[in-house]
């Protein structure tokens, strides 16, 4: 499928940028990929999205669109290949509310591990573990959140697998305990597989170093 | 159009149950009221919205949907006349952004401005009319969000006219200046005097109450 006109304003390290490139790809889609440099933000992303200042944003024939789930559901209404959403609107109304449980619930606690100090450390880990075993209730004993195939909660919640993992070798933290989330492990690792998936992930050592170096950062600042 | 199997769990002093209320008025959706009691729900909330435990839940033909912007988006396919969203994918995605916009940014800040103390407050209610500035920007000189017509984003944003006055009033603050936000301000006055609109809103005598007793049970534990 031609993907005449699509530029993804982008950063090499965040997740939001990764679930759009994993949209893409399952459609097909050619893009022009623009890596920003966060600390000097391009004049085209301070034009493109005034409102956030915050990749990504992908630019459809001119257009911009912010905000990653709503640059996802986009694609997925534009090039119709590959559906990510269920025809069904209930289906539909399923899957939006569980990627903004992952978005609002899951993100959001994993953060607050990696930013935690050593005795706030085990609460915020504890509620970041709770809520991906409600997370697996969606996914229950299906192969992928969107069915027999990927669908949307799975290109949204992906990027927990790999996170979730790095943070817990930071901080020495325990997130994605398989006694508590068998289901959604083993989906993170068959996701992860995915040639599709696989190849727009980057290298996870450079992940680290990144994160490694982002977490001295706040610990320097947060004294 | 019949409603058959409608069924809402709400509280009425909630905004989020209010837009919902809004968006079933508009679609002419009959449904079953039920009230809340917030202290103490009921199994069939925590039975229907087990991840979050909160109001608003839609039950439609006995299956539950939770978080109102995922429901209105729900209404809004189920039943099509009267449409909120555009047919568009660009409108819809920009109507989603707004909409996010509205719920992460305005809202946020204008109850940070209702919790802030003393000192902290003129701050907060500055980021509050910034935010409610950019909110206008889509508005621009358009009556509605929607265009012509109410939409999607009038649906979602509308309580922040009836909130950020009620606010103003307990806490002292100044969140809605007319001098900041001119056209976003007449469009508050437009929505929430279109009839449609008003019947659903309880009344503000009760609100103000309601509200000023929980800023005091706040201010109470906050010391």
């Amino acid at each position: 499928m031609a993907g005449k006109g699509v530029t993804l304003l982008g950063y090499w390290g965040s997740p939001y940028t990764l679930r759009v490139r994993w949209a893409l790809k399952l459609k097909g889609v050619d893009y022009e990929y623009v890596e920003e440099d966060l600390p000097n933000k391009s004049a085209l992303l301070l034009k493109y999205n005034p409102a956030h200042k915050k990749i990504p944003v992908l630019v459809h024939e001119g257009k911009p669109l912010a905000e990653s789930l709503v640059i996802i559901e986009y694609i997925d209404e534009v090039w119709k290949n590959n559906p990510l959403l269920s025809q069904d609107p209930y289906g539909r109304a399923e899957a939006r509310f569980w990627a903004k449980f992952a978005d609002e619930k899951c993100g959001p606690a994993i953060m607050r591990t990696f930013v935690a100090k050593e005795d706030e450390k085990e609460n915020v880990a504890r509620e970041a573990r709770e809520n991906l075993k409600i997370l697996e209730s969606y996914l229950a004993e299906k192969p992928f959140f969107g069915g027999e195939t990927i669908g949307f909660v799975d290109i949204v919640a992906g990027w927990i697998g790999i996170w979730a993992r790095i943070v817990e070798e930071i901080v020495d933290a325990n997130l994605m305990d398989a006694g508590n989330t068998p289901l959604l492990n083993a989906w993170f690792d068959n996701f992860l597989e995915l040639p599709a998936i696989k190849e727009c992930v980057p290298p996870i050592d450079q992940l680290l170093e990144h994160n490694k170096s982002f977490h001295k950062s706040l610990t320097a600042t947060s004294t």
